[in-house]
């Protein structure tokens, strides 16, 4: 059977790519990235077309990947099998955008397709437990253990991926923004230097909705925050890429290790 | 008996002297917005010499009030009482801003004064429960119990005494950069308008060390964010002043309240 990338953007769906021959679905909208795939266009106001192509193709297994903003509406274009899902759709809308991620990956899972998370088709994108650049010091550890505290306490409440603690002291918490606000934020106002960035999914996170990721950006917004160490969650923070992760680190002096 | 105010920088010092007649213990380097009161300049190299002339003024109680930031320090000047009182002070500077100036409390104890907190010599510059400013909506009840929800988890590890929630979500969290730094931030990356600001002590804060506070800046920066209200906890927060703040909310459209 056949694989199909829904493809938001950024970098990611072209890596997923290279793990295998799929078809690329390219929403309306949606700047794609991704070259030498085969693309079935979409709105989202005729799901049942996509689905329609989908099984013509002989897609049976779906992966969400890259960023993807809420699409404008057009009411007057919905098909039929849309329309039966409205009140579905209008439903999970209102949970927010996690929310509506998972009831968009119950709808695909009642239709009968898999849905998997990106590091289910390359497990190379994410990290073992281990170093990965530099050497973390001890006085990275006890800042990864204050900024890993503060993610673990505001779980439950489904806040916060990230987190920055420098000297025993929280810099910074992720919040809606996003990790490049945070890292922004804390190189504006931060006193001294030094200090990690923790990046973890929160305890119960679909990964197959939105899994945390790091990026060579990500790598320049903390060495330019005066951040010296990166840990992410072993086996749920995508590297995007290794080759250019690692190597910004190296270059800008920043230690990367993977932890349980 | 006779009181001293302990005094930082801003506009607090002067409100407690209209509590009452008191002296001034002024320390080299802050810059004192004090008038008409008897003043007694002070290094923290020679605290023998503050308590010889606290008690020769028959001075009994004490309160600090204001922000003071971490002294120079010359070791040529200690006094013989700072000399034995070094190795208090120097475990004490290892624990962070809050554990040195609580030890500089109990210190201060130990020399007979008695410490009080700001609102125990002025009750009026917190608020009792209820409104203060505007009618806050059933959205804001909503986005404050969010709020809230993310200092209460965060109180144990001792972070946060300032959170901000819209419609639903968390747009920003206190850090150690302070409530400024974190409107700002708001400010600066907050999709949407709207929401509100909650401000309490930390669970287990000792309010005659770090009592936090909002002033008619803190309105106007939580109006420049797009926030449309401000919680703060009944008892616990100090209005600098009253009058000035909730002119502000007026004129800004923030309803303010007190919250149990």
């Amino acid at each position: 059977m056949a694989r199909a990338i829904i493809a938001g953007s950024g970098a990611l769906p072209q890596l997923l790519l290279q793990a295998g021959s799929a078809h690329v679905v390219a929403f309306q909208g949606v700047e794609l990235q991704v070259r030498d795939a085969p693309v079935i266009p979409a709105r989202f106001e005729q799901l049942g077309g996509l689905f329609e192509a989908l099984r013509a193709q002989g897609v049976d297994e779906l992966c969400l990947a890259g960023a993807m903003t809420r699409p404008q509406f057009d009411p007057s274009a919905l098909d039929e099998t849309t329309i039966a899902l409205l009140p579905r759709l209008m439903a999970a809308i209102g949970q927010g955008d996690d929310g509506l991620l998972r009831s968009v990956i119950e709808l695909l899972e009642d239709e009968g397709f898999a849905v998997r998370a990106a590091h289910e088709l390359r497990p190379d994108l994410v990290a073992e437990e281990g170093g990965l650049a530099g050497i973390p010091t001890s006085q990275h550890q006890t800042d990864a253990t204050r900024a890993r505290a503060v993610l673990d306490a505001l779980g439950p409440l489904d806040v916060g991926q990230g987190a920055v603690a420098a000297s025993g002291q929280v810099l910074g918490i992720e919040t809606l923004q996003g990790t490049d606000a945070m890292l922004d934020f804390v190189a504006q106002t931060r006193p001294g230097s030094g200090g990690v960035f923790v990046k973890r999914p929160k305890p119960g996170q679909d990964l197959r909705v939105d899994m945390p990721a790091i990026g060579a950006d990500t790598v320049r917004l903390a060495a330019k925050a005066g951040l010296s160490g990166i840990e992410i969650a072993a086996g749920s923070v995508l590297l995007l890429d290794r080759g250019t992760v690692l190597a910004e680190a190296e270059a800008k002096g920043v230690a990367i290790w993977a932890a349980p």
